[in-house]
């Protein structure tokens, strides 16, 4: 029998590791916000040297030993002589230590270098190439990102397509197999509403949110709200950013970025809500688990319902605007004064194919999830050539959308996920905004005020009751246990459809 | 023989482990500028981790494997096998290697770890003691700390004073028994000035310097002289911290800090210029040679020369300001509009004595440099405890300048450096005015229409002079070396006495 504090050994160790992560996700968000131009050859060392040196400790000797006293380290089976004396977040622990621990080992050390080192110079090639339209320039990175990731699912091993051990990375237990049909049906419902809301009389005038805004108010007021939302800025912080995101170095250090334009007033706005929800489930989690897979968010399809929900579910809601309106029409009085709450709704609600995925409405946006989702697939399998990508995104757009991007900077290059590897990453978009759905459901039959709190500004018993259901477990459940255990149901699209049946068919007058 | 490969491993190792040194250096910048404050406590932790890493990957046998077979491991000479191939470069590169290398093997990890924490942990109950003037707050982390140094002395091993090991660290070849002396006559120069200072009739009129300044419009001016001084804004930034400090991770990447305050303009503005030395010191190290040695400062007194004479020598001498003071007045015209030139470079060069360190003028200065000289000896040496500090803090600068602090927050708590376990510091600010006065008199020397370019703004031939004299040799020669070769002379501190009699001789009316 293994004593105790063996298992502590273990934990002591990931969190010593989990510090070179931490310190490569502080130079990379010190890259996207403060870096000085001239130093990104060597922040792409730095990081591949922190990843490089995290992946060899971890899939060290040392890991495999104290990892090995607990579980069969071919099958991850705990050992019969330890099943006792576990209790059930021990087991969880050893569960996800192995699940990484076991798909690390099978990516060599060189591999994961050499693809650091490509990611972070891919970024700033990416970076330069959309800002001049230039797909050829960031072709050949990507084309050498598309054949280390084809390598990497052969690594992983898989069944059925290479793109499942791509997908698993970032989705646990996700499969093309289940996301076909699952999307596939999702599809069906949104093109009938779509049509529905294309053949509707209402217009909503969007033009009252592209009047000049001060973009320092704007940002102050983002910050206004994400402090509403129980958002902590003495752990965590709001910066600018090309892409906004939210990362991480513990639950007391957990910052967002977005980015702000003068004439395009939601952006800033919903950048601040989506990152808030993000952070919140950063903040949320556990610091008694920090460094180990407890203290880790589940996947980043959960970690996308948290934006979703706080973006879409509460932040698109009529309820959060009776509240919220008045306070943005004292900052904008100039520009929203004599605009009125009903019309500022709409206006931020408005459904209309674009070209755009982070500036699309929240029904649309799928489908640019749908057609990021079959061009990796047929990329990653092996169908199609990475020079035939400008092509393939346009025709696929046009086919989900019905709208021609004018250039590559409005499409194939407007994304940075590919320029950091990140294939296999769209699909829990979707997926994120199917949880949302379904865990927003919940809570509003958990609690009763839910909605009337909202409209009185008072966010916290949602923020407690997602810190409660979803944060601080951690990997404790999957994605799937925990999504079952939180709402009683499996999977579905069901809430979500239904959501947008309600608010669409209010708002452009429409029944379905 | 060895091939020449063997070198490029060894120095593509000695990279790498700068990498981690680097990050360690984006983490603590991050920490002085925009971290959270709630997460200090894992900061220290995440700190420690990646100096514990380093210092073990180091010392390993890779390490000592690779670098044994150029050198003796036990004495550092150069194997007989070896002499004839190697150039002067790499001679000097191993020379440094190793003197690194034996210092780091003679201190344990777990020692190296603990001491890491200490001191982030203690930076920041430094900042809390100080903001409340509690120095029993501080108390505890200040005496693990000497306990840690005294104990680190040992390790390092020492002939005549723990505190050689401590100086050595900092400023290579430097003792007690040296700087006794040299520091000994400074200050008999030093209080003469003063007397003849103090009984001027001349009376610089420093109210000007505390009016009102838009706090915005002060760091923008210090980013356009730093611009001017030819710092690089596409391989540095500038920002605000507690503290003004630069700190590197690349030549590409070489960062200034500075403060600002309403009612204080030359606070921000010499903080800029001093940072801005030190800056091009760091952007001018040479890029091939990164990561080793030879891409290294030579010392800190070497180091703080650059900041002191572009400070000092240029910043605060009339030819800079007969460029630069028109703009000034252009940026402040309400509060400068009326005021002359030459009043106004009399009350930036005013001489008195004060209470804090880092806001006193370039004579004073060297005051407040031997009271932290003579501390640390005693309480390194033992012979006074940590509690005592504030009284015995007291006691000298009233000795020496004959003010006394009315608190301990601008008494033992006002510096930053004990907090970070920075003993033995101190002595290298001295040091590097000394130094600066040799290296710009020689400058003038060399440059005969040096101080018509400065008074016309061009301050690039003097960059480029420091660049090839200074900068680009990294630690190719020790301090002294350096000095003699650049100068022609050992280090003394005459050119500086001559200068501040020149200077206040004219400013004050008296003659030497």
């Amino acid at each position: 029998m293994t004593s105790p504090a063996s298992l502590d050994s273990l934990k002591s160790k990931l969190r010593e590791i989990h510090h070179l992560h931490d310190a490569a996700a502080v130079l990379s968000w010190d890259q996207e916000t403060y870096m000085p131009a001239g130093s990104g050859a060597i922040r792409a060392e730095q990081l591949a040297t922190l990843q490089t040196l995290a992946h060899n400790q971890f899939t060290s000797p040392e890991v495999e030993s104290l990892l090995g006293s607990f579980v069969d380290i071919d099958t991850g089976t705990i050992l019969p002589n330890q099943e006792t004396t576990l209790d059930d977040t021990a087991h969880a622990l050893l569960r996800e230590t192995w699940r990484d621990f076991s798909r690390a080992k099978k990516l060599p050390s060189s591999f994961v270098n050499k693809l650091e080192r490509e990611c972070s110079l891919a970024q700033q090639i990416w970076q330069e190439a959309r800002k001049t339209n230039d797909f050829q320039r960031f072709l050949p990175n990507l084309e050498r990102l598309v054949r280390l990731k084809q390598q990497e699912a052969e690594y992983l091993s898989y069944t059925d397509s290479p793109y499942n051990a791509l997908l698993d990375t970032f989705e646990p237990g996700s499969t093309v197999a289940q996301l076909r049909p699952l999307f596939a049906e999702l599809r069906t419902h949104l093109i009938r509403l779509l049509d529905q809301i294309r053949n509707s009389p209402v217009q909503p005038n969007t033009s009252l949110l592209t009047q000049s805004f001060d973009t320092a108010k704007q940002v102050d007021f983002g910050r206004l709200v994400l402090k509403q939302m129980g958002y902590n800025f003495q752990r965590g912080r709001l910066d600018l950013s090309a892409h906004p995101f939210t990362t991480a170095f513990h639950p007391t250090d957990a910052r967002v970025t977005t980015r702000v334009f003068e004439k395009d007033m939601p952006s800033c706005l919903f950048s601040c809500i989506h990152e808030g929800g993000h952070g919140l489930y950063e903040q949320g989690l556990s610091p008694q688990h920090y460094g180990t897979p407890l203290g880790e968010a589940i996947s980043l399809g959960i970690h996308e319902s948290q934006s979703r929900l706080w973006e879409n579910s509460v932040g698109r809601s009529q309820a959060f605007w009776k509240y919220l309106y008045p306070k943005l029409q004292e900052t904008f009085p100039e520009q929203l004064g004599a605009v009125q709450a009903e019309e500022f709704y709409l206006a931020i609600n408005q459904v209309v194919p674009s070209l755009v995925r982070v500036e699309a409405d929240e029904l649309t946006y799928n489908l640019h999830i749908m057609v990021r989702f079959e061009i990796e697939l047929e990329v990653i399998e092996g169908r199609v050539e990475v020079d035939e990508l400008p092509e393939l995104w346009n025709a696929k757009i046009e086919e989900y959308l019905g709208v021609t991007p004018s250039n590559d900077a409005e499409g194939v290059l407007q994304d940075v996920h590919w320029s950091f590897g990140a294939f296999g990453y769209f699909p829990t978009y979707t997926l994120g905004n199917l949880y949302a759905a379904m865990l927003f459901q919940q809570a509003k039959q958990d609690m009763a005020d839910l909605e009337q709190n909202i409209g009185q500004g008072n966010f916290l018993p949602l923020k407690n009751w997602l810190n409660d259901r979803v944060h601080k477990w951690g990997r404790q459940y999957s994605a799937s246990d925990l999504i079952q255990q939180v709402t009683g149901q499996a999977l579905t699209s069901e809430p979500f459809v239904k959501d947008l049946e309600e608010k669409f068919g209010n708002l452009y007058q429409f029944s379905t």
